[in-house]
């Protein structure tokens, strides 16, 4: 199996509900540095998983509609915790949909499989791993 | 599948016995940075897969009870070589036991693996994967 | 010229003021790996800088007092651009006062120096360094 | 599953053919920082995976053997597009060989897998993984 | 004193000249992850260093105009050991134009240092430092 | 002014003596992970601080005889706190002979400072410097 993962990362503001959470429930933020990854078992003609600077362009557009954002005031997230790993199937999604929609290249509908890592802090991260 | 991953570090002595370990076999030490990582094919109740201030907490204590000892003297340890990835399976158990005894959340009983590295330098480290 | 740093990290919600932050001016939020450096040119009686165990207490208190808030509602930065550079500099004379004041040990009182540097991202730091 | 990873590095040059490449179509360079890991679901008589002094050898001596080259110069490479993940797969089978014809050490034969991963940049990387 | 640093990264091909480099006397590569530090004595009136935006994209078109290339064809190169330390200080020395030319923004001619680190690999990186 | 830096590790056993070291006066271990910088104002005739390739082998030997070592039983460390910024100053010094003798290359002799950073966690490192 290869893989190829670019990095990027996302400033948001958000709170959490749930007495789990502690002090996360009142308002706070994070810098969440996202590594995409993206899977297939042979490479493609070019002898690629998937053009890097493409993958990094389609992630960094992603990025860019989270980013320097209150979640709490997106539609999309009413009522949601967006914890980190909620955050990261969000953004696999995404890209699953950029990857199967031939954003990512023709060469991209050969991928196996995403996964999106969020780096909270230097001592915690989660992730979210999905087939295509 | 989601995951969630925590980091703590311990300050060991220890020896190893085998001549495979050249001049390891003398009386040495080594930080392990500890990356516990929690796996569950969904996320909770609360949209999490683990708790994370919970998760380093339990982490925590169990690196308090490794760190700051000579790991030849401990008698769970006699005659056994604590080489990285012998004490990486010996973190990743005991943090299963807690999932299993609900110390680490109600809904870490819903864990269904867990993996622990130790980082013992720059250029070195070793991992130990289990299912729950 | 000896040094010792310790690591930790705080995570709020902000908003900027002018329009050279661009997006930054919405409600968002930051992740800050927080590095406090103490400096002093001879080791004291103990053979050290400053304990290190003291040292991360010291910080994690100031952290602690920082993180999980919303910055703009807090009233001493009332009307504060509450930059990464100026946020080093709030860390740094708290850390400053804790020096003077004895909280960081009786040795601590020949400290020479404090630089914290906070890391918003993996692109991108800042530093505020000043004599004591 | 137990894992062990030894990390080294290569520097090389190399170009690229086909318009995906955009400018790295021309001669240009890398550094390439090499992790190597090794996989067995259980520990040898030593408790180990493989020799991590051993594997960094042999992982230097195939690093060795790439770096401070114009790929585009070498003869196996004649006519590839020397990519990140092809150049993954390229380390991973030469360790691999290595572990079957004993230069890891006897125990090396009990070995399930190997993954090798490249960092191109703070912000990209590839990986290859295989069965032994 | 303040300072904020922001990092890009450049891919380019080169050899060295003199026996001191042994086989990085043949045709190779690197990539040089860059970090650019501006320094100031008091922040400006955003309360900024300067404005991160702005530097990490004038950083880029620097980075740009460097990377994909082997510096050995390149006109102002010609006859020079374009060495780690070399390429810190052409950096740097485009940077503090750029600041003098208010290319950074008009707070930016308030700088009094520059700063740039180009990491050649895990093991090794280079720095350069000057006034402004 | 430039710098060259070059990263090598160590791994020992110590303890401490002194109350202020709390659980460190057991014997436990480290490793650190050692950054040695070396500074000149100029760069010599081959356009470089130093060889790349020869730091890293002088300061190869300098760990060599420091690793795989209880430091309480080595007889130049008798009755002292080997304290990582302590340490630190050992290796620097250790660097400023080979610097003075000529080890480290002729040109090595136009170096003004030498500074060394040894990192003893994810969460704490400590540095010393000092003139040539």
């Amino acid at each position: 199996m290869f893989s190829v993962t670019v990095r990027d990362h996302i400033m948001i503001a958000h709170s959490f509900s749930g007495e789990v959470f502690g002090p996360a429930q009142k308002l706070h933020g994070a810098t969440f540095v996202v590594d995409a990854t993206f899977k297939r078992p042979e490479l493609d003609a070019d002898n690629i998983v998937v053009d890097i600077g493409r993958a990094s362009e389609e992630l960094h557009a992603i990025c860019g509609a989270l980013s320097y954002r209150n979640l709490d005031d997106e539609a999309e997230f009413t009522g949601v915790n967006t914890s980190t790993e909620f955050l990261a199937k969000v953004i696999a999604d995404r890209l699953a949909g950029k990857a199967e929609s031939g954003e990512l290249g023709a060469g991209a509908r050969g991928l196996s499989g995403i996964a999106v890592t969020l780096h909270e802090s230097h001592i915690a991260w989660a992730s979210y791993e999905r087939n295509l």
